[in-house]
């Protein structure tokens, strides 16, 4: 048996926490492997489930469906007439996966430049040594190493439904619903979730009847009560059939569709025959695979690796990062994780502010917000003021004939800093950034009242909306 | 002769400084009108240049002939096929015309909605009086009035060519461009200015060949020089042919066409024929129909109403805001004018620091930047880092296949303190605000690398160049 190679540092998974992390790492100075299996066409593909089937090919179908939709529906209104619009969807879908290749081997390119090894490859726990923990790298690398510190982050795989597999064919998760090869004609979602409206809106866009079904009582729970209010009339205008207070019962395939029964909200039996169903009803950790229990490593009930606010497990040198810990799923979240556990490690003091991380959805309008929203302050007593603006008072937004949605900003009734921004609109994916900066700098609604904004801009929306929190509105 | 109405204030000009200096004053509790002469239809058209023949339309047609490329040039890309385009040129002025519509209906409300008294006729000085000024109100309204504050907020004018003037049928400023009744083959635009820019663009993507003559010897002398050869290269790439270090000889009008000769750079003689030209070399303040001399208003040479740095005129509760004083020439800084003279008229201290004024280009891509640039820095001697990211290096960019341009940002080599932002790229006029927010703030380039932006987004980019002022990139 040949040496085991010995890492200051090895991270498990290349999705956005593991790669940046490692990358951080190597920048720091550590000696630094990072360990994947993930393949896309027999070919190493790091950047985990955000960019092989999460937000970079949703975006990418996102922009192709939404210029689709565009020129079926909007170009008319400029003056534009086109000839028979048509789609090839295989076309499309190839787009997406270049879009995707460029990123697998963008970070490929930088695991080169930054020193950081790369094997593709699962990695496991074996045992704890002297200085560190042995772990396997599987097929087809087959190695051990050994690593001082080890970064987990192996992310979240999909929910399915309590036998209800998978099969990527006619129940699809995130995965199957980025690579249909055609339009289905009906489509079914279970889950209104982010992943659920922004498939639903690429299928729907292109053609596809969609109907989603929902378990909870309303759209968009852990959003703001009037931004989920909003999207819910949009969406439905857009033409996405939406249930709410839904419970689902069976759901069979045969002769090439799916049959869905399910109790509607006021008790009544229901089913729904579809070509295509999407189970979105969220993700679970991704830690079964670690071999957790060969080191004494602790994973939650749920399978989360129990970690406290510093990403630490219950093992020394042992950290998690990402949707295999506790916290929002959520690439960005991932990120800021790995860059701090980097720094931990050389002994640093990083902190990490969960409640500074930034929701967006990427449906036509977007939806956006950070902080607070209105029925937490109510919940935890908080005294609030309100502004809220629609997009119709703003030139840019009627100029692009994107008026729908609005920006709302809650801030403290007594020191008047900024406690939630929460939008529904044009570039609210893009608007949130701002407010992302301003509650890290605890500003005041009046200290963004006070920011010249370029006219005519999205962001002046911002701007009226901290305005309108002390009732000082100019455009409304 | 029936007593004449008294005002606390007066406002000379409903554009975006005018009417919002109006509106903030009768906010404040003062009884106050607003002056100006500006008819479409002959209906009064409330929201100067920027409304009628700016910001506003400009940015409708923008969107428009945008689309039109996308459909013409990207589609197929996406797999969209499409089969004849054609374009109904009065059928998009049209949407254009109920954009600036809405936004002059818009400011009639919100002067009705704040009781400021409007009168849709031209104002000028009469004399002093005892209590202000009388100041007169022309045809057809006919009447005297006295204010005991006045705000003058006339904007400015085109500057014509000597000896050319705009006919708006073959020699066209800014209104004949925004107007065209159909897409002319051969465009020739005298200055590659923001207007030329941008009506450059819009004609040339719905088929125009467009040729710009400028007499610098580069383009966009006032952006950083890294963003204006990024910008040549992009919109050469685009079809725009342009020449520099031109001097125009002759222009004329013959046979339908325009004739304009001139020299070449290297003093080469040339002559261009085209059907329409636009002149877009710069404007003029518009003071001369104040009769400024009736009650002695300072003037400058060149037509600027003279103001100290809290837009205070010669004359005691005389004020001047916008494009009739010095500074940029841009809406938002209007506004920010506006404002702060309605506060300072009660009372109130109010700075407005106009290098806290963002400029943008509404081109694809966008162009935007606050602060200060990099060939500034090094004439005044100011040590500095910079960091520069590629979009390309940008997951949203590449999913939405719009990775031109880059985002520069400088900092203070000792402090770390924002010094400048510059962007050139998708979304640049929106990713500008948090940069606007960081000047003002005075943050360093630590403090917006530390922020969690949402993934993916074009705001990355900005914490990436934040990240990469202080060597700490970790996705280049």
């Amino acid at each position: 048996m040949s040496e085991q190679k010995v890492f200051d540092v090895a991270v498990i998974g290349a999705g956005p926490g593991g790669y940046i992390a490692a990358i951080k790492c190597a920048q720091l100075g550590l000696k630094v492997c990072c360990i994947d299996e993930w393949k896309t066409d027999d070919k190493a593909a790091p950047g985990g489930t955000c960019t092989n089937v999460g937000c970079i090919p949703s975006k990418a179908l996102l922009v192709s469906s939404g210029l689709y939709e565009q020129i079926t529906t909007s170009a008319s209104k400029h003056g534009i007439s086109v000839g028979e619009v048509r789609l090839d969807v295989p076309v499309m879908m190839a787009r997406k996966n270049k879009v995707v290749r460029q990123t697998n081997d963008g970070i490929l390119y930088l695991f080169k430049k930054n020193k950081v090894e790369f094997f593709n490859a699962r990695g496991s726990f074996v045992m704890t040594t002297d200085n560190g923990y042995v772990l396997n790298i599987g097929e087809p690398v087959n190695e051990k190493i050994v690593a001082r510190n080890v970064i987990i982050a192996t992310g979240s795989v999909p929910r399915a439904l309590p036998g209800v597999p998978f099969d990527e064919k006619f129940i699809l998760s995130n995965t199957g619903a980025l690579s249909l090869s055609e339009i289905p004609k009906n489509l079914g979602i279970i889950g209104a979730g982010v992943i659920g409206l922004e498939m639903g809106s690429v299928w729907s866009r292109l053609g596809s009847k969609v109907r989603i079904l929902e378990v909870a009582p309303s759209l968009l729970g852990m959003a703001d009560t009037a931004v989920s209010k909003e999207a819910l009339k949009i969406f439905t205008k857009q033409g996405l059939a939406m249930k709410f207070g839904v419970k689902v019962e069976n759901i069979e395939v045969s002769d090439g569709r799916v049959s869905v029964t399910y109790k509607d909200s006021d008790g009544s039996n229901q089913e729904m025959w579809v070509e295509k169903l999407i189970v979105s009803i969220g993700r679970v950790p991704n830690s079964a695979t670690l071999d957790a229990a060969n080191v004494g490593l602790k994973l939650d009930d749920r399978g989360f690796v129990e970690v406290d606010d510093e990403c630490r497990t219950n093992l020394p040198g042992v950290w998690a990062i990402g949707d295999v810990v506790r916290g929002p799923m959520l690439a960005h979240k991932a990120e800021e994780e790995g860059v701090a556990v980097a720094e931990r490690i050389i002994g640093r003091k990083v902190p990490v502010d969960l409640n500074l991380i930034p929701s967006v959805i990427y449906t036509e309008p977007e939806i956006a917000w950070i902080g607070k929203n209105e029925q937490q302050l109510k919940a935890e007593g908080i005294a609030y003021k309100c502004g809220q603006v629609p997009f119709a008072a703003n030139g840019r937004a009627r100029a692009a004939d994107e008026t729908e949605g609005f920006v709302k900003i809650l801030a403290d009734a007594a020191t008047d800093e900024l406690l939630g921004v929460h939008i529904v609109g044009a570039c609210a994916g893009e608007l949130i950034a701002q407010a992302c900066q301003a509650l890290a700098f605890r500003a005041t609604a009046e200290d963004l009242a006070l920011i010249c904004q370029a006219h005519p801009s999205f962001s002046e929306a911002v701007k009226e909306a901290a305005l309108a929190v002390n009732k000082e509105a100019l455009n409304i």
